[in-house]
């Protein structure tokens, strides 16, 4: 029964593909609703019911309605997880590490990665000529994360800790799109990052999503 | 025994001033270490081995160093709350809206507060003009949020739930800045928001941390 657990998103948002691949990471069933972003329908008055402040995915559970991502995907690894096998700790202060990383990926990591993104991938599709300079002032930013998370991978085998969490997890659609672009090189510059990336992105859950991407022909975020 | 509880920061920092409402909030004591930010020692070596982005505050609890604020604070409450009790929930949907909600004061909520406060409070202390412009954008973002925030509060007594939790706490610091800006007109021309504000500004941990203020001679934010 997939109906009680729904996603409504878009193949094309970096927060739906998270979503996407913590569930298929638990192997929850779900249904999932396309939202048409280029029609704006996550603008649109029966959307905004969902999710106040217009963005997707919204996702549903027992007919509860969240919209934020890392809550969806922190609270579901903790509610349907293999108790401290995986994922996401059940004690606490290895929790406060994984949060503290789940917190640096959305503070530090995301917004020069969809800068980059925007600037190299999304315009340069639509046949325009990216900003060079918001386009260094992003690379100067993603390095000095990739920096700091090549320190961390030499500490740890994963970025939150010694196992495949959430914290990996959340840079997955970023990570793919941005070796879709010239920032590519960031990544493979540094050993420990660069094979962090082709381990996590070679995850059978994310298979799963890029399989749902090509099946509705949706090649990638831009 | 504070010794084991360690906070790195600066009294003039929303995200330090947060971590000690939570300490306050949970009686536990710690040992307060000033960050001096004019001097730039978030800058310099020693801090950046803990927290390697150069942000206050840094916390360290039993010889693990963690620094990010809400990651300290959502996890303390799990590790130190009375079961259930308040600040934060144990029932895994629960915890996915107060989740939910604490994603919110982050992505929606902080960012226009931290540009009112910069414009109309830090700007106006050194005798500078505000930009008129950045002002008019961040009130609009504030106000959308705020009726967000009015809605949500019909529905339930807090902001997260019908209990005070760490989404209320979360927001503590920049409403009290705010108030003291002309941007106040937000927050009292809503009834709901308004009231909701006071109650939880009364808080006698967020008292003890005014207090802490106070005795360094740090009157605000700006």
């Amino acid at each position: 029964m997939a109906a009680d657990r729904k996603v409504y998103g878009s193949l094309k948002s970096p927060a739906t593909l998270k979503v996407l691949a913590i569930l298929f990471e638990l192997d929850l069933p779900f249904e999932f609703i396309t939202v048409d972003l280029d029609a704006g329908d996550h603008k649109k008055k029966a959307f905004l019911s969902m999710s106040p402040f217009g963005e997707v995915p919204v996702y549903e559970d027992g007919g509860m309605i969240y919209f934020e991502s890392r809550a969806v995907i922190r609270c579901t690894a903790h509610q349907y997880g293999n108790k401290g096998e995986a994922l996401i700790s059940w004690d606490a202060r290895k929790q406060a590490m994984l949060s503290n990383w789940v917190d640096v990926e959305d503070h530090h990591f995301e917004p020069p990665a969809l800068k980059l993104i925007a600037e190299l991938g999304i315009k340069q599709n639509k046949g325009l000529a990216p900003d060079e300079g918001a386009v260094a002032e992003a690379e100067a930013e993603l390095a000095r994360v990739l920096d700091v998370y090549e320190a961390r991978l030499e500490k740890f085998k994963y970025l939150g800790s010694d196992m495949y969490s959430i914290v990996d997890l959340l840079h997955l659609p970023n990570l793919q799109s941005l070796l879709g672009t010239p920032a590519k090189k960031l990544i493979m510059s540094r050993p420990r990052v660069s094979a962090w990336c082709s381990e996590i992105l070679a995850r059978p859950a994310w298979a799963k999503v890029l399989d749902m991407q090509m099946k509705a022909q949706v090649h990638s975020a831009f």
